[in-house]
Parts: structure tokens; sequence; C-alpha cells
């Protein structure tokens, strides 16, 4: 398996005399293998964790379903609150969808306000929305959930981050919860365990391409 | 839909008045769908895209795999290439298999060579996934496709970059390739349309929790 952190930083290598290269190669394979081996021995521990992806790039929502894929692949059971709702049905809710045992869906109320306009309906779909997470976290039978676009309800101040934390940490030991969107409060930060943000080098979009079904949708 | 690159950044407020708030708020809101509106007029563009995702942070592959069941929750046809293969089944491999029709799943040879400490033997391999990956870009009637961990066979110098960017630019025009994978180089980044950098915050891996099932594979 592939573990993240300690996976080897391989250089590439210039032209060189094959034999020679093809020796430094395998020295210097053998010795991060017994780096990594080592790191590997240290960590040890099992857990339920929780992931946050933050930032203003591409992948933090695909990448929280990208993990409810492996669960499920694992025959754990997963749960999904989505907390922003689009106009279109996206691939993600009809995909998972076909597989009600397998992952419990929930899409709330009809979006924020930048198409709504009401702060206190949002402020209560959010709610209804946390509602629903909380009975995930309650329930030890779910193995991963995915409170997907939950900073965008935090950073409004649509739901208390310190209740939130507080219903996070009574979780099941063993359950995993992942956590996506922009500008995650600094507190969730510190409550996690893996923290990524997605750096935006380039998208698309900038070249005038809108977004494409499979891709952002 | 949630468009990544113009999503509002709505600013949590502080306590005050809730009527004036709410007027606020709603006239900030008017403002941003307003801009939102304009920068979704002006990308309208349909093509396939390239995505890669690289750096040291978590997502990479998660993300990649989340793109794949989006896909297939819009009737698409995809396909996966592994570039790199633990000694363990993924959850991500587990799940997709049962998809045959749906998603065509490779997975390279038995790992690099921090394992198995033989460069000739693993570059034949990267080839033969290179020509499984070259077959897919060669037929429209995949829609997306996935190369997982490509960047790390290309920073290896495995694959050569002018070659592989050859291919992937003469793929059809609707079809779409994720890249994922540490260390990019330059020139795919170039080739891109979407890279996001994964900057890692932190890993649960530092305190000492292994890789978990569902989460990390």
């Amino acid at each position: 398996m592939t573990q993240e952190p300690m996976s080897p930083e391989p250089d590439s290598t210039g032209p060189a005399d094959e034999d020679g290269r093809n020796t430094r190669h395998r020295d210097r394979m053998v010795r991060k293998k017994a780096v990594i081996d080592d790191k590997i021995a240290k960590a040890q521990r099992d857990c339920g964790v929780i992931v946050v992806t933050t930032g203003n790039g591409k992948g933090k929502s695909s990448s929280g379903f990208g993990m409810v894929v492996r669960a499920m692949g694992h025959g754990m059971k997963t749960g999904v609150v989505q907390f922003i709702k689009g106009a279109i049905p996206t691939g993600e809710e009809k995909f998972l969808r076909r597989f009600p045992e397998a992952c419990e869906f929930h899409v709330m109320g009809e979006g924020y306000t930048w198409d709504t306009q009401d702060r206190e309906r949002d402020i209560a779909k959010a709610q209804a929305a946390w509602a629903q997470a909380r009975r995930m976290l309650r329930d030890p039978a779910f193995g991963l959930v995915l409170f997907d676009e939950l900073n965008i309800a935090l950073k409004l101040g649509y739901l208390d981050v310190d209740a939130v934390i507080a219903d996070l940490n009574a979780r099941p030991e063993m359950q995993h919860v992942v956590i996506t969107g922009r500008g995650a409060p600094q507190a969730l930060i510190d409550a996690a365990h893996t923290v990524t943000d997605m750096t935006p080098v380039k998208h698309a979009f900038s070249e005038g391409i809108r977004a494409q079904p499979g891709v952002e949708m």
C-alpha cells in the first residue's frame, strides 16, 4: 500500500552509464526503503480520523467522494451530507444513490444565499442538515461519513464550530469523517488529523471552459 | 452546480443587529450572484480537459477516483490505469472492479523499485502500463480516464514526458484525463487545463496513526 507522507521522492536522473546508474539507483532505493520501513514501524495505531480538505483549488469534494468509494470497496457503510445543493443533480449523487444500503445520501435544501438571498432560511437548512450529520456521528454502523461543503456553512456562521467539533469528537472510535469546503475554520483544522490545502495552480475555467460533467459535477 | 473558481467567498459576520445584518447579507449576495453570473456567461466552451493533481498532501488519488465516480454517474465509460501497485488491493480497486462495463481497471506490475530495486524491470512495467493508457486515449468510447500516479513514472524518467503529452493531445476532443502523483513535471502542468497542488497542512501519520482502509487505501 502507498502511505502518503513517507512515499519516496525519487530523483529523475540524467543520461549516464547504464550499469553505474542501475547500481546507484538500487543503492538509493535500498536506503529509501529502510527509511520508509522505519517510519511504517513507528505508525501502528488505528483509529477513526478526521480529514479536512480546504483551499481554493479543484479536488476537495472529489477527494471526499473518492474516500467514500474506497470505504465502500472495503465493505464499510458510508454516509454523505451535502451542505450545498446545485440546480443540477451531480454525477456523484446519481451514482451513489444506486447503493442505498452502502451509502446514505442527503442533500441539504435548495442551496445557499447567493441563489436564495435569505439568511434565516439558510441557517434553518444548514441546521437541519447538521441534524442528519449528527445522527450519523452517533451511529457506529457508519464507517466513513462525508460532510461535503460543511466548511462553507461554518464560515458563514450558519453552524457553531464548537458545537460541530464536540459532535465530531463524540463519534465512534473507528469512524472516519471527511469534511470539505473552502475556508475551514482554524478550530476545525486543530481538531482534525489530516488537513490538505488544495492550492490552485491553474483552472480550465480561466480559459473559458465551463464546468464539465464528470470533472466538476 | 458549483463552479470552483467563481464560488463566492462569503465573509462570516460578527454579532450585529439582525435586520440590518439580513439586509446587508442580502445586498452582498445579490452583488456576488451578479459577479458569478457574469463569469458563468463568459465560460461557455465545452471540451475534454486535462486535470493534474500533484503536491505532497493527501487527496490526489482520492480526488481522481471521485471524478471517475462522477463520470460513471453521468453514464460515461471510464478507464483507470494505476502506475503504482501496493501489496494489498485498495478499496477503490475492489469497488470499481464490480463495474467492468463502466470502468476498465488496470494495475501495473508489482510496484516500483523501493520494493523491487530493479530499474530495468520498472521501466518495462511503466511502458506496458502506458500502452494501456494510450489505447484508452485513442478510443472515444472512454469519457474520462484516470492515470493514477503517472507523475511518479514521469519523475523517475520511466516514461518520456514529451511522448506522453503528444498522446494526451491526440485524444478525442471530449475525453477528460486525470493524472495524479507527486512531482508533476512542468511540461505536463503547461499542457494541462486544471492543476491543483495538494499542500499538506497536517497528516494523521505524524501522530503515529497508520494508513486507514477507506481513507488512504
